[in-house]
């Protein structure tokens, strides 16, 4: 077998074999195969798509370039993943909750990148907060405390790591097949038997369009059933931020918030219908309603809040923070915006939001920068609601007062308001149980 | 700019800017620009293509990653190419032809790869002919004797041989954008302004089909007029092998064939049609007819043999094997392969042919590999030919006798005999004279 002519196989839009497939994956990551010619093929991919026996072969190629977690000591382990959005505080509020409820959960996660957040920079908020755990630390916190969030380990699907790299300098990171393969390949070597997928919708997530999105998660779904896990994916709306709080601190502060029952509306049902999933799959409840209500009910009582203490105690940070997030890191300036006119605010573009909230320290424009954990924006007003003018629209937390500056202009630059109220929108758009 | 955001607008199939390509060359030229982003970048315009601004903009990005030959002391020099084929010895009679009739040649020609034969290779049969020239070596001869073959110097089109070894390791080969642009790149900077193109048609060519190779004549046609030079391009069949050799010495020895007025017909009339439009668009004859005829007369007195015995001996050969071929180095196995049944051969593969004769020695697998100068075939019929039972079809000339019976196989395996006689087929084409 050589690489060329396995390059000039998929160029021509041929199906390729699992073993032709695995001869390019563990040949990569065996460094015998260059990063040239895993960028052609790339770019093939990119090209001709990939078969749905490819899309497999390519994962499980993946998740045997490196070692497997066996998470089988701990009974039944839950794991969620979202394809990544602006507002994105969900992993925060559902894994306490789904622990709370009594099923583990353990997740890896990762940092922002582009115009999306990432769970470890939200939760690196707390200072002194460790997400780099060994798998040593990684599966005691498990059996101690029955959650854990911690950043990828290296070890799991490494040839998922170079490739992702090396598709983010080659502009091949859009493809579905791809885009599937990277994220199941981790979940799938991550170890849970029960997974639940996030994939948001919209301007500010990576599928804009709900068709795409629905043939993502459909794929995502294919490929974890085939290898015997139990997994469902919700489709969720990304248009506007989730919640009202963008950047790292004010999202952990909101998701306190929502953990005491004091969540906004949004919010709340993503984290009701994520976490009901995981605790239905999981099999603690007999059906989707029961475990739905007793996740409201724990929401109600504050009665997870415990547990995400319990976490950020575990991973090195205060979990007195926990109890009274006015404390965690604030941003020095604060700067109020409010409307000039009356009307129903009918556009919060998410992508645009994030773009600004990056621009003000909170994300990263490449791998590797620093980020700062205060920065980011409170909305006061989400999409559907009337404002009248002088009225706050939203705040900008901000280092210096020219910063957020240019943050307001975006934001409002980013934002429609209109006479008419705009048409309602749901927030879970739909699920995929089972594969296409 | 970017390297990755233009290899993303390439994948959406926009057009790039002279700027944005000139960027990617003289990046990849100076490795800021990696392998890995060119090589997807190459696979992209497999995938959508270029236009014909974009086309230019990268032979000219080519050309300016290297040195230039000035040739403007030499007068009119003429120039040819041929995108290769089997038993093209073409060149070998053309150059001293123009040379005897008065018009400079200075060439610079290629090895053998995959099933082609190279100038280089077949040159290289004269013991101790030298084709890797200094340029001062190569202008002074080019000064002295009115002609000159040599290998590409490293110094015109650096960036060409960059890119087309990556094309080749990453099946990103087969593009005629990215062909135009190599073969115009190296022509445009060995500086003739007389340039005349043999793209070859047909089974034992790159192009296997006519309107893909009549597209590639005219760009090719377009580019260099675009750049200021006089060329045309012709077409040529290569479904056989040109002439009744193949191989490097059995080559060269019909090439002298030829200059003595021996030559098979097909293989003069390619020389004629060639040399023809070499001397016309250098203004040595008033139309293409008195260039013809000069040739033709030429040919038959043999009066171009002197200039090739002056090419060998200014690079260091022994110019008496042109006057005497068959001291050329010859293979110690030659076995003669007859007819077994009567009738016309009808078909006679030049590509089974040209694997037949890299399997033999008389070419490489791979860059670098040796060559043996004396293996190959001699044909004793060509398609249209009536054979009888008994009577020799072709010759063998081996290393070894197992070798020979191999080949024998093979090349018997590569023709049919068939009851009628084929349709006589056209040895030229057509021609490209304006671009399209």
């Amino acid at each position: 077998m050589r690489a060329v002519d396995l390059i000039y196989k998929k160029r021509l839009g041929l199906e390729l074999s699992p073993a032709e497939i695995d001869y390019l994956v563990s040949g990569y990551s065996r460094a015998e195969i260059p990063d040239y010619q895993m960028a052609a093929f790339l770019m093939a991919v990119c090209w001709r798509g990939m078969t749905r026996a490819e899309t497999f072969a390519l994962t499980d190629a993946m998740v045997r370039s490196g070692r497997r977690l066996d998470l089988s000591a701990f009974g039944v382990v839950a794991d969620k993943h979202s394809t990544g959005g602006v507002g994105d505080k969900v992993s925060l509020v559902v894994v306490p909750l789904v622990a709370a409820l009594g099923v583990p959960v353990a997740k890896m996660s990762g940092r922002g990148l582009g115009h999306t957040g990432g769970t470890l920079d939200k939760l690196e908020s707390f200072p002194g907060l460790r997400v780099e755990l060994s798998e040593r630390e990684f599966l005691d916190q498990l059996s101690r405390i029955g959650l854990v969030i911690a950043g990828q380990s290296p070890e799991l699907a490494p040839a998922d790591a170079r490739i992702y790299a090396l598709r983010d300098a080659t502009a091949t990171v859009d493809s579905i097949p791809l885009i599937a393969a990277s994220i199941m390949s981790k979940k799938l070597a991550a170890g849970a038997p029960v997974i639940v997928l996030d994939v948001k919708v919209g301007r500010g997530a990576f599928m804009r369009r709900r068709p795409r999105a629905e043939h993502l998660a459909r794929l995502l779904v294919d490929i974890g059933r085939t290898a015997g896990r139990k997994l469902q994916a919700v489709l969720t709306d990304m248009n506007q931020p989730l919640g009202r709080a963008v950047g790292n601190a004010l999202e952990v502060k909101e998701a306190i918030l929502t953990l005491r029952g004091e969540g906004p509306t949004d919010l709340v049902e993503v984290c009701v219908e994520i976490a009901g999933r995981m605790l239905f799959l999981a099999g603690r409840y007999p059906d989707l309603q029961a475990a739905r209500r007793a996740v409201r009910a724990v929401l109600a009582e504050g009665a997870a809040l415990g547990k995400l203490a319990d976490l950020v105690a575990a991973q090195g940070g205060d979990p007195a923070l926990v109890w009274e997030p006015d404390r965690l890191p604030a941003a020095p300036v604060r700067q109020t915006v409010a409307a000039r006119q009356a009307g129903y605010l009918s556009r919060l573009d998410a992508r645009a939001v994030g773009e600004a909230a990056v621009r003000l320290g909170a994300g990263r424009a490449k791998k590797g920068d620093p980020v700062d954990h205060r920065v980011g924006f409170i909305f006061h007003r989400k999409p559907g609601d009337w404002v009248s003018p002088g009225e706050p629209l939203f705040e900008v937390y901000a280092r210096t007062r020219a910063e957020a500056e240019v943050a307001a202009v975006a934001v409002l630059n980013a934002l429609t308001i209109r006479d008419r109220r705009p048409p309602g929108r749901p927030i879970v758009l739909g699920t995929v149980e089972a594969g296409s």
